[in-house]
């Protein structure tokens, strides 16, 4: 299963509006197939371990790190697939929470006569799923906010200057996480000034995300969709319905990367699940750019809350990984 | 030498206005005698080795993690004991860079017929001297600032509130931090506000450290001199003047604790050697309390600048450590 999972995650950032699955044939002691959700979403990655394990799939254990699909989408149900080629046991991290499946993938192989064991390292698949699920179970995505500030938490001088506060190695592993990322958002304040490019450089060809402007005002020229250039959505009104609209339209792992206003949009409405910080071993002062803008906190303890969950040095920087409680 | 230097270590925050210095006496490859500068600085850490070696320091190697002294203080000439003492060699890792001693030392030794090799795991040595190496050359303690902030570095939030952004954990470690410095420093702001106890809790009886109030304003009542509290000196004025004023004094190290505006002038003055942050899963936006007051910076690359050399979680928090280049 953790070999599965480790395929999963390639799909991560690629695969939307469906879930990043990894598969893994067992047969006799020895892997006879592997296979991740394609790029897209489709194929499945349980059709493409079968096609790779062709013959050998009879009577292998398949491990799984969702429940197969039991739906007829634009592909036939991944159940009855493995269930055709003769699998003789099905091991799988999650049931998928998504209606059309819920629990019937699972019971479409028991009726086959396949012995299924469920949940298995359920705690980690819940991480790497933690897009699909919040969009079917929450109705938005999941959300990273990343803020790449001084020592004294500043994105910019008092001037506006903020290239560069962190370092080249800094940047890079920024799009690393963009690439896992389905959609980057970014406030329209940050869009004029910045002009960012929102994309995916120095992985090759990919798909790109999808650019979401958070702004009702017109936007300035932005890079036209293409190769190098997700969609632009331009998207306004209340944070908690921009998230319910871009959850419907596919997007499963959000990654926003300010400005301070749009941050604390999203802070305060409970809607950030992981921030990435990045620290700069510089100091700006009191009259630097704050990184989050206001936020109505009468007491500490109102004040939003996150758990250490990575740090180490990049480059000459820090970087610092905390989840929502 | 690499164990001279982690007795020297001992004496960190304990010995000003005399460097922390440590002595292994080594014969036929067995440890003889152990010292290090014992608490208020005196005796220094070789005749602490020398009396725990008696006969056998005859022959033996001495490394010592500074040049021995070779001017009658309160104590003898730690050059003279040695030579007196028969030792064969002696590995020094500093030569002393106080005009009494600036090589004397050494010379006294050679001038022995003892055996000198200087300069071993100099820059570890320099590193754990920094505070008498910058008293004696630059005229100003070495100063390490501590900031215990919010995700987006803010110190309290907009009405004030600031305990405990960090946990219990994070406070413990800050103790083990103050007692290895010999001053405690902050702005009066901060004493008003806070009524801070600025001593070293949680290790037992130590030698507290000087607690210094950086305020031309009337101090609150804080508590007076005695075993759980450091002498308390009010300061006030430029803040160069105040770092000379403490080095002539005899203090090494200096740790200040806040608040912005204190922050601000010595990174300003270009005095800071180290910062110290604490870090909490907590954001706290725009309005809470800055960590550092305004800096004038008419250009980022003007911005004080600082090398990551440690990043690691404590407790729930953050801890993240940077040098000044």
């Amino acid at each position: 299963m953790a070999h599965a999972l480790r395929l999963a995650r390639r799909g991560l950032g690629n695969v939307w509006p469906n879930p990043a699955v990894g598969c893994v044939l067992v047969r006799a002691g020895r892997v006879v197939g592997r296979g991740w959700t394609q790029p897209g979403g489709r194929p499945h990655a349980e059709p493409v371990a079968l096609d790779q394990a062709a013959g050998l799939a009879r009577g292998a254990t398949a491990y799984v790190t969702l429940e197969p699909c039991a739906h007829h989408g634009r592909t036939p149900p991944c159940a009855e697939a493995l269930a055709r080629a003769g699998i003789a046991r099905c091991v799988t991290a999650l049931t998928d929470p998504d209606p059309r499946v819920a629990g019937q993938g699972h019971a479409i192989l028991r009726a086959a006569g396949i012995e299924v064991t469920e949940d298995v390292l359920a705690d980690r698949a819940r991480d790497l799923q933690a897009g699909f699920l919040s969009r079917i179970t929450r109705g938005r995505p999941f959300v990273t906010l990343k803020l790449a500030t001084s020592f004294d938490g500043r994105i910019a001088t008092a001037l506006g200057e903020s290239r560069w506060i962190t370092g080249p190695a800094a940047r890079a592993h920024v799009h690393a996480l963009r690439l896992q990322h389905d959609a980057i958002m970014v406030g329209g304040g940050t869009a004029r000034a910045d002009l960012p490019a929102l994309n995916v450089r120095g992985f090759g060809p990919v798909r790109q995300p999808v650019r979401i402007v958070v702004s009702s005002r017109p936007l300035p020229d932005l890079p036209v969709e293409g190769p190098d250039h997700g969609p632009l959505w331009q998207m306004s009104g209340r944070i908690d319905a921009i998230l319910s609209d871009i959850a419907g339209r596919g997007i499963t792992r959000l990654f926003c990367e300010g400005g301070g206003q749009l941050a604390a949009s999203l802070l305060e409405a409970g809607a950030v699940d992981q921030l990435a910080g990045y620290g700069a071993g510089v100091v700006l002062g009191a009259d630097g750019r704050p990184a989050v803008g206001s936020l109505p906190l009468p007491r500490l303890a109102d004040a939003p809350r996150f758990r250490l969950v990575e740090t180490r040095s990049i480059g000459p920087d820090l970087f610092h990984r905390w989840m929502r409680d």
